[in-house]
């Protein structure tokens, strides 16, 4: 049984922290909104401050949003790297820069403390029941410390190097992949629909027909039941198309179907859907060609 | 047995007229290139002109590149709608747009002639393989006709309506998504590159992940290799992806994101890649980014 901190209860963090402490490890909960540390306690979490007990931790999982909170846990005021014991791991989550995933692990390397560049993919549910595909770097050490959160929250661990750094990097590959596939399923399926393609028969069709994707056959169906509870929000792809595109001009790489994807994102946004699961991307080309899609208003 | 003709020969239209020959039905086979009309005729092709047998088809498959190439078939000089038998079959095989279908059934209903909107998907070697997916939209009296030509050609018949243009609008829209999955794929690939990922180790993650497609497994192995055979080639993405665009923009439908796909397939024509397998369109983003891929010069 190890002793297990997991920062950030949000929809991921707290399938994992659940399925950390489902395999039988002490685990700690914490976040900002302490209404879930509080839930997260209620439910079989252990007690305690971060502060008592950050030096006592084998491993801290970190499932925050994005670079700056990942570098604001580990090193900002009160941060966890100079404070927890030699020899213990901090396991990534989020989608950060290849870059920065390096930084952080040189600067943990500082304080004796093991990095695991470990970004997850899989959505909320598949955090909830442990069976998510992580994609981790980093080096032997750092994987044998994780193992036991990798053992309790993956299906399937890429292992892609020893170094922190390829993890991102394949995320941010698997991300503009994603991204683009939502927002050409919505533009496929409503310019089909002005040529009298339904969605149930776009569907229907298209998903046994080269044009299909994995992001086609799992979110085309939530426009087709006019359902927009939010599985993996709109929000998310501003935020990671724009990861992939800083990571890309740093590289001086031009990718502009990436680009014209995240405008679509960022317009859904701008339209007052950012809250709603990312298929509602499509609600930006109904409302532009005049459509009304499935569910909504006669 | 039936007597069927396909009209154009080439790498799809070949593998059509073999598909019909081989289930045993007198197969009349025509190109503008003469030596392919031989070529058929050698492998027991029936023998006679266009002009001497057209009376007495029963059906009449045409697989030319687009819509001015399918109306010069039907309707141009010596055009064979006005000279085929009442109740025999056009079956249209061409990525063309809906409207265009829907003009040609009615036309050839003048003539007496039923009209199958038959686009079809799948490639040279399901062609050949008598495999085809095929997007069927017409009269119950056109698929019956039709009926022995769809047995021996495909393995999926999709019926999308009774009417010419449903088929072709469906064509329509897996074209969209095809082309720029295509490109997606090579986008991400090359912006893996930057970021260490080797072209391996993206087909072998990304095919397990979120972001993978159809198009995705089938072609990026084709950059793994260095492969640029064309299965199916970069000169069709200008053209289909161009009718796309066409049929949207008389439908006021904004698709920026197969506008941008567009540009790049374009790019590899400019660079001399056109008649290479689609694949090739990562050498327009490897030549910006200055990267080498697999089998590339040293």
């Amino acid at each position: 049984m190890s002793k297990i901190a997991v920062i950030g209860l949000g929809a991921m963090g707290y399938g994992i922290a659940s399925s950390i402490l489902r395999a039988g490890h002490k685990t700690y909960g914490f976040d900002v909104v302490t209404t879930q540390t509080e839930k997260f306690r209620a439910e079989g979490g252990a007690e305690g401050s971060l502060d008592a007990i950050c030096g006592d931790l084998d491993a801290v999982a970190v499932v925050v949003l994005n670079a700056a909170q990942t570098e604001a846990v580990l090193f900002g005021e009160g941060g966890l790297a100079a404070r927890m014991k030699t020899g213990a791991v901090v396991i990534a989550c989020a989608t950060v820069p290849p870059d920065f995933a390096r930084e952080m692990e040189a600067r943990c390397a500082k304080h004796g403390v093991l990095y695991l560049d470990a970004p997850i993919s899989g959505g909320a549910a598949k955090a909830a029941a442990g069976r998510l595909s992580i994609m981790a770097s980093g080096s032997k050490e750092a994987f044998a410390a994780a193992q036991p959160v990798l053992d309790a929250t993956a299906e399937t661990v890429f292992t892609l190097g020893d170094a922190a750094g390829a993890g991102s990097a394949m995320k941010a590959v698997n991300q503009l992949l994603a991204g683009v596939h939502i927002a050409t399923m919505a533009e496929a399926l409503t310019f089909g629909m002005t040529q009298g393609v339904s969605p149930e028969k776009f569907v229907e069709v298209i998903s046994k027909c080269a044009g299909t994707s994995w992001m086609l056959e799992n979110r085309a169906p939530h426009i087709v039941s006019g359902d927009y509870t939010p599985m993996s929000a709109v929000n998310i792809w501003p935020k990671d198309l724009g990861i992939v595109l800083d990571i890309a001009k740093n590289a001086q790489f031009s990718a502009p179907i990436t680009a014209a994807a995240l405008q679509q994102f960022i317009a859904a946004a701008g339209m007052g859907h950012g809250g709603e699961d990312d298929a509602a991307v499509a609600k930006v080309y109904a409302r532009n060609a005049g459509l009304t899609l499935p569910g909504e208003g006669t």
